[in-house]
Formats: C-alpha cells, sequence, structure tokens
C-alpha cells in the first residue's frame, strides 16, 4: 500500500500538484497511507487536449485491438490480487466478500465490452444501394454506422469503487466504442482509484495505444468536475451519485456554447406494492425480504428499495411485525464516508420528524458514530399521508425505508401516477392479485426502467436485456442504460455516407462485409 | 379557402381566442384569407392535460392500430387536394411543383412509419430467460422493449410547411411509437397547418384513438412555445429553425425541475470541399451543380451548400468564372417570409462586408423588395482570412456562400478541424484525389453526420441509412436524426420486465412471438 504514488495520472505521466487530500478509513477514523495530488485546471486541460488528440486514432482502431485492450485491463486488474481488495476494504469499509465480487463483475463488464468490440454489430450498419434509374429522381448509395462520440468524461461512484469507478461500465462502455476517457475519481477512494488506474495505463502501453486514451485525475470539491465537463474537447459525461452533484453537472453541461450529453445516475427510491394476497399468503417471507434488500450493502445500493406501499388489513401487521424483528437483528454497519453518514441521519431524521409518521422499528443495536456506522430503521405511515407530504419520497441514501399503508387498489393507482422517475419498481402478488395488477403495471411501465415481480430490486444482472435508467431524477436522460451490453449506445453517433467509393468506406459498410458484421441491407438484416 | 376556420384544435375542440394571427403572403404583400386565433397559456394547459390523458390509452395501442392511423392521415392529406397546395403557395411562395413534391413525401414519411408501426421490431425487443441453478446467483427472467416516451412537442418549420410541419416527420416518429403530438404551427403557414390538423383530427376520430392524440396550437411569439417546452407533461421535443430559437428551446428544457430531450435541429453551412484533380477535370460541372443546390429552393434548405473550400491553381479560376455565370443567371425568388429575407439581407451583408472578402458574382436581376425576393450571391476569401476569422462561417439563410481559395493539403485538414458541427460534408475528387483523402473524410466523419462524395447535399433520402442530424449547432443531438425510419428513436424509452408473468408482459417480450417480430433472444436475432 505504501507503494501508492498518489498522483494524477494524464495521459501516462503522473503528474504532482501541491495541495494533497488524504483520505480516512471509514472502519475507525484513522488516516490512511498516501497522499494524492489534487488535479489543478492545468491538469484537467493537459488531460482533455490528451483525449482530444487520441479520439482520431483511437476511432480507427480495429474492434479486435479494442477486445484486447480491455481484456488487458480485466487482466492487469485480475493482477492487482489482494492488494486491491484490501485497499478498497479501507477505504469503502465494503466487506472483502463483496468487492471480491464486485472485482468479478468488472472484469466481466470489461470482458463483455471486449466481446462486443470484437463482434462489431454495434456500429449498426445500414446500407442502401444507390437506384440510378429511379423516377422521378435516382437514389445515391447511402451507408450508415455509428462511430465513436469524442472523449468521455466519466465520474467515479462512491458507493460502486470497481464496477461503477475508474474501470467500471461507464469506461468499459466507451472504451469499447473507441472514445478517449477522463476518470475523475471519487474522493473517498483514491487509493483503490489509483491503482486501477495504473493497470489500466499498463494496458494502453501495452496495446501501443495513444498515451491520451485514458487518464485520471482527483479532485475534492466541485471545481475539477465541472472543469471537466465543460472543457470544449468533452462530448459527453457519465456520472453515478448524488441529484444535487447530477444536477450540477446536467446544468453545466447545458450552459456549454455545445450542450453535450451527461448520463446521471441520481436518485431512486424503487417502490415497492404489496398486493393484499401476496401479504397474506407470505407476510414473513416478504418481509424478509424487503429487509434483506433494503439493509443489503448497509442501503447504500441506488435499487435499495425505500418505499413499501402495503395494502392495510390484518395481513400488513403481520409483515411489519415480521419487519421489526428482521430489522432489530440486523446489526449496524460503517457506511461508506463520514459525509454519506451524515447525510443519512440527516435525511432519515427529515423523513422520521413528518407528521403522522411513526417508527416502525429499528436496528437493537447502537450506531458507533466512530465506525462510522449506520443503524437501520423503517418508519410507517398511510397513504393519506403520503400523497399529502412532499417529503415522504425524498430519497435517504442507506438502511432507511418508509411503509405507506394503502387503503384499496384504486389507492395503488393514485399512488403510482404520483411517483417520480424510478430506476425500479417492485411488485408483490399472489396470481389472483396479478391478474388484476394490469394497469399498475402499465402506470409502472411509464415510470420506472424495470419492473420486477416477486423479487427485489438490488441485484442489478448485467446483460442485454437490462434496462438500469429511468424517467428524472432516477437518471438524466431514461432513454440509456448504465449497465448491459446497450450502455455502449450512449457514446455512438450515426454517420451516413452517401455515394463514398469503396476505399473510402469504413470496412463495416464495405461491399462484401469483410468484418462479417450483421447489417440492415436494403431493409433485411444480413450478414452478406 | 374561407373555410378556415381559424381556430386552435385542442383534443378534437376548435377553440377560439381574443387575439388574432392574420398573414400574409410573400408573392405580394397581400392579406391571405383567414385569421387564427393565437393560443393562451390556457391552452397549452388544455392541450398538454389531453395528450396526458391520451399517452396511456395510446402507449395500449396495438402496432397495427398505429399503421392504420398513421396511413389513414396520409390518405386525409391527399383527399385536401389542390385546396392544400394552392393555400401553402400562397403562404410560403414556394412552387406548386415543389409543394406537390413535399406532399408525396410527406404521405411516403407517414406510410413509412405506418409500416414501422405495423412490422413492430422498433420495440427493440430482447430476452434472456432466468437460469435459476446459475453459481454464485441464479439469474432472473429478463425481458426488455422500448416503449413510447410520452407527449411530444413538434414546432413546425418554415421551410418545409408540410414534410416538417404539422404532419411532418417529426409527428409522425412520434405516432408511430405510440406518443401524443401536440404541434406549434408555424406562424407563416397558418393556413395550410389547419388544413392538415384537420386531417389528422379526422384520422384520430376515424380510428377511434382518444383526443388527446393530437392537438394543434398557434402562437405569434415565443412564449407559447417556450411554455409548451415547460408543460410537466412534455416529455420531448422537436423542432426544426434557427439556432436562436433551438437554443431558447434547448435552454428551457434544461431548466425544468426534470429536464427533457429536445431535438432541435438549427444550423449547418455544409461545406463542400473541392480538391485539386477534380476541378481540374470538371470545373464547369461542379460550379453548375454547387449553383443550383445552392439556389435550390431560394437557398432556404438546411442543407444548402453554403461553405466551398476550394484547391487553388487556374481550375480555380475556370470553377469560379463558371459560377459567376451560373449565378447571374439565376433569377430571384420569393422567400418564405418578410422576416426570413431581412435575416437573410442583413447575414449577407455581415460577411459581404468583412475584410478581404470580394464578392464572386450576383444574380443579374436585382431583387423585388415587394415581392419578398432574395437574389442569389457568392463572396470569395482566401483560406487564411477564413481560419483567422469569427463570421465568415455563419449561417446565412437564403442563396448566399463563400467561396474559400485553399493553398494545400494540409490546409483542407486544418480548415476541417476548425469546422463546427455540420449536417452534412460533401467532397468532389478524382480517383486521384481521394487515393489521399482518408484523413480529410475522418475528420469530417468527425463533424458532419452525413458525407456526401461527389454529389450535393440537398436532397434527403427517407430511408434506414439516413442520418439526418449533427454535432452542435447542426442539431442538439448528434445521436438521433430527424429524417429516415430511426428518427422513431428519439421518442422511445427502454423498459425492462425482470419475472413478469406471460399474462403481464406487453406481447412484444411474450413466450411464443405473437408479434411475430425478430428479437435478441439469449443475444441471438431470433423470430421465435
Amino acid at each position: 500500500m505504501s507503494d501508492l504514488h498518489g498522483r494524477n495520472l494524464i495521459a501516462g505521466t503522473r503528474c504532482d500538484s501541491d495541495s494533497v487530500l488524504k483520505v480516512t478509513s471509514p472502519i475507525d477514523g484513522s488516516q490512511l497511507p498516501g497522499q494524492f495530488c489534487l488535479a489543478s485546471l492545468e491538469d484537467v486541460e493537459a488531460a482533455m487536449r490528451a483525449a482530444a488528440a487520441a479520439a482520431e486514432p483511437l476511432a480507427g482502431t480495429t474492434g479486435e485491438l479494442r477486445a484486447t485492450f480491455l481484456e488487458r485491463i480485466a487482466s492487469e486488474i485480475m493482477d492487482l490480487g489482494d492488494a486491491l481488495i484490501e485497499r478498497a476494504c479501507l477505504e469503502t469499509a465494503l466487506p472483502a466478500a463483496r468487492l471480491t465480487g464486485e472485482r468479478g463483475r468488472t472484469v466481466n463488464q470489461l470482458k463483455m465490452f471486449a466481446a462486443a468490440a470484437r463482434e462489431g454489430a454495434w456500429v449498426d450498419a445500414r446500407i442502401e444501394r444507390a437506384l440510378p434509374d429511379r423516377q422521378p429522381l435516382p437514389r445515391p448509395d447511402l451507408r450508415r454506422l455509428k462511430r465513436p462520440i469524442g472523449p468521455v468524461v466519466v465520474f467515479g461512484s462512491s458507493n460502486f469503487p470497481l464496477a461503477f469507478s475508474v474501470a467500471g461500465g461507464d469506461t468499459a462502455s466507451a472504451l469499447c466504442t473507441g472514445n478517449p476517457v477522463v476518470v475523475k475519481a471519487h474522493r473517498a477512494h483514491p487509493g483503490t482509484s489509483e491503482l486501477v488506474a495504473e493497470a489500466i495505463q499498463r494496458a494502453v502501453a501495452a496495446c501501443g495505444l495513444p498515451a491520451g486514451t485514458f487518464s485520471m485525475l482527483h479532485g475534492a470539491g466541485s471545481e475539477i468536475g465541472i472543469a471537466l465537463v465543460k472543457h470544449p474537447a468533452t462530448r459527453a459525461v457519465g456520472f453515478t451519485g448524488s441529484q444535487a452533484a447530477g444536477r450540477a453537472l446536467c446544468d453545466a453541461a447545458a450552459a456549454r456554447p455545445d450542450p453535450i450529453p451527461v448520463f446521471a445516475e441520481m436518485s431512486s427510491l424503487n417502490p415497492v406494492f404489496l398486493l393484499p394476497n401476496a401479504l397474506a399468503d407470505r407476510a414473513a417471507a416478504i418481509a424478509q425480504g424487503f429487509v434483506g434488500s433494503m439493509t443489503l450493502g448497509v442501503g447504500q445500493f441506488c435499487t435499495k428499495p425505500g418505499l413499501v406501499f402495503a395494502a392495510v388489513g390484518p395481513q400488513l401487521d403481520r409483515f411489519k411485525a415480521a419487519v421489526a424483528e428482521a430489522i432489530m437483528a440486523v446489526a449496524p454497519a460503517s457506511m461508506l464516508t463520514a459525509e454519506i453518514r451524515d447525510a443519512f441521519e440527516q435525511g432519515r431524521d427529515g423523513v422520521t420528524g413528518q407528521p403522522r409518521t411513526t417508527v416502525l422499528a429499528r436496528s437493537a443495536t447502537s450506531a458507533d458514530p466512530a465506525r462510522t456506522e449506520a443503524a437501520g430503521l423503517v418508519v410507517e405511515t398511510d397513504a393519506d399521508t403520503f400523497l399529502a407530504s412532499e417529503r415522504l419520497a425524498d430519497e435517504v441514501f442507506g438502511p432507511f425505508a418508509v411503509v405507506v399503508a394503502v387503503q384499496s387498489a384504486d389507492q395503488f393507482l393514485q399512488i403510482a401516477r404520483r411517483l417520480e422517475g424510478q430506476l425500479t419498481a417492485t411488485l408483490h402478488g399472489s396470481t389472483a392479485d396479478l391478474a388484476e395488477a394490469g394497469p399498475l403495471v402499465e402506470l409502472l411501465a411509464a415510470r420506472a426502467g424495470r419492473l420486477i415481480v416477486n423479487g427485489w430490486p438490488t441485484g442489478v444482472e448485467v446483460c442485454t436485456a437490462m434496462q438500469h435508467g429511468g424517467p428524472w431524477p432516477a437518471t438524466s436522460d431514461a432513454r440509456f442504460t448504465s449497465v448491459g451490453t446497450a450502455a455502449l449506445e450512449r457514446f455512438i453517433r450515426p454517420v451516413c455516407y452517401q455515394d463514398v467509393p469503396q476505399s473510402l468506406l469504413p470496412a463495416a459498410l464495405q461491399d462484401g462485409n469483410p468484418l462479417g458484421i450483421l447489417r440492415l441491407v436494403e431493409g433485411v438484416l444480413d450478414r452478406h
């Protein structure tokens, strides 16, 4: 760990600065080894200039080379071995088993995007050949593909120090499609970030890619992040974090002379609807699942279920008793940072203090402030109070949720109509419940990116069919996902080639299909 | 023509107002029959409320019904007969032949989107079935499709009173995918807009769709447009017009509590690069093609070539002489409106007055102000002047262009690097020229949405391979197109269904593929 050099990594060069960031462990408040250079505005300029210079050569690389590069990043990360997990544990207080799993996910994501780069169909090639004899006008030869958008700025998240951070899904999907990446490391895990950034840098060098393909900067406040978003060379932004920070980045991007897209994943309550027969059938099991999902990772998942709407009746009392029993048994645990713990306590107290809102249950053990701990808490209220309140749907990041007693099927619909955009919405229902749930499902589909039946929202599968993104404020652009293969669609844009000779066409559009990819030719998908 | 009722059309109801808009013909400045009610903020509220109410039922319609609806709009428009063309001629001064062609394009676009709605693959269905035995964790059943985004506000353009207006590509692609549409009619052709809006309204009624599926409002200033963009129910915006107006809409959308996407097509110079051997081989033919493209429709196309970069040498003198001859022969013609003519003259004079910029040639006949005419004008300068100037790359909407003499291949690259985002970029080159044009093509692909070789940018084919959209300021979002089948991608967003029972799944995701559409099943495209 004493090997950490603490410098910003700009296009393969380690850059010093005068002001430094030190980091304390949330586990015991102790100062961790290493100090990290805070980037200057000159560093932003240097990193973005290098990224801009790398954009053209990188856009011209083969999918095979980019695949090799991504796979090399994966193997370099694995080669970091226990040192990576140990540092990440100290910086985040996340357990080693969780971080080992997250590393596996990160590496698998890199391999998935390597496969996409190698396979090559992401360019979405479309060909309509010339019709010189068409009346009244001939048709020219038209061929369209998607190409990289240009330098992408990625903000590491606090809660996924590996999978949504330096070499996470944003970086992997941007590199897969040939875009240079500049990462703003999260201030809470700079050592973890440095280890991964060095792994990426080694892969850049090993693959002979332009040095500006990747840079990573440390920053403590918002200045460096905003400067990255506003830099003229930046073409898109990926971010996972709070609504306030995401909004600030969106606003900065929208105010540019040339606005650019920001993919911000921000805030989601992930409402759960407990229909009457499901509760009657299995109140205890649902309570168990709910408390497990809500307290997983100390409630620090973007998909944590924070709102539970449950049908009133005797079954609700059984549910609440089981929730109380389960939550009392959950031991307090360290959160990612003291700031996050403070925000949790403040948010929790803000909701708990609302009128006609009472504590349903809390962890039996108190949180230890010296260990940055949070204790689980569930409050309860009724639907009328919820519908009349401005505050009960505030996101509280951490092990906290609100259970709302709902009087009728109509009230379920009324609540669904009132919800803001969500990453997920969950329904628990028996066959009989679900037979009547069509209207509720339709309403939720209009408000959430993922609908789950008889399951829990935590756990986001990385695959072709995943959608991790929903209407504002869940994410800033519901048309895209930050998880799964479709995440690469954020960082590409189409170009049409009209009557361009074969020799000047990208291989993906040439006659004879030299890449052997699936293409839409005269409206028909084809590999020829 | 005296049949025009002049009212706003809100969810099937004709709504009066106190203040009215009258319209003069650009052809002779005469006041045209009919007066048009200017919408109030209450009208905006009523139209958007109706659209919001229609969103849910419309999202639930079958592709077959939406196809029938779009085809019915097409036939209703054709049934308007000569009255539509005649009114449009009077309001826009565009010739009947051009408007008849544009009507054909509009109707064909509606039919193309009808076919897309009926075919149904636009939902991009993806299925990854459950893997209950997977280690360490089972995989749930995950199915993803794209669904309508919600009410879309469309701004009619001035220069395509049919194809980019009330029933144009924005409206057709939004309706195709199940979104309600509220159109802000362009103030320059309110009668044309009313005729088409009534045709759409008849189709709404004939197909039994919710009344809020379609509304159209008249507005004279920016107030109604901004109110439509800011309305909470609005989910996306389509716009074609000036950069100033587009920017205002983008800013309003970005400042909402929940920012929404704006697809604004705004400003493009459509640079043309004339390489030395092409000029040597066929200077006169290129000059002819250029002047034809530049003066087509009185230069009022978003794809008008406004900047020509030509290699210096004797061939350039021949080119300029041929341009001069051709432009002198082009008769002045009426522009769309007096405001557009005034802006043309102001923009033209601003560029013409720049240092080291001289008039190459102008129409032999003077423009008649009483007929709102503009006369063609081409100015010339050299590359050093162009590169040093802030003004020579200002868009001038109308029959105006700048020819820039370029010294070397390097200077061509230098110019390409300096260009802002463009809808198109065009290259004229011989085989020998093109053999060395790879780097130039790469640079242009990074800056334009469509590259044309040995052709002209005016004429935008409506097909699967078209891209009409480029980096800012050409459009506000280079990742999307406003022309061609891919235009529908602007108005949809993905939703993932996790472990949702068959009976609650949309048909597109059900086992057995009842819609028979192409789907990505376990990563493989499949119709089963």
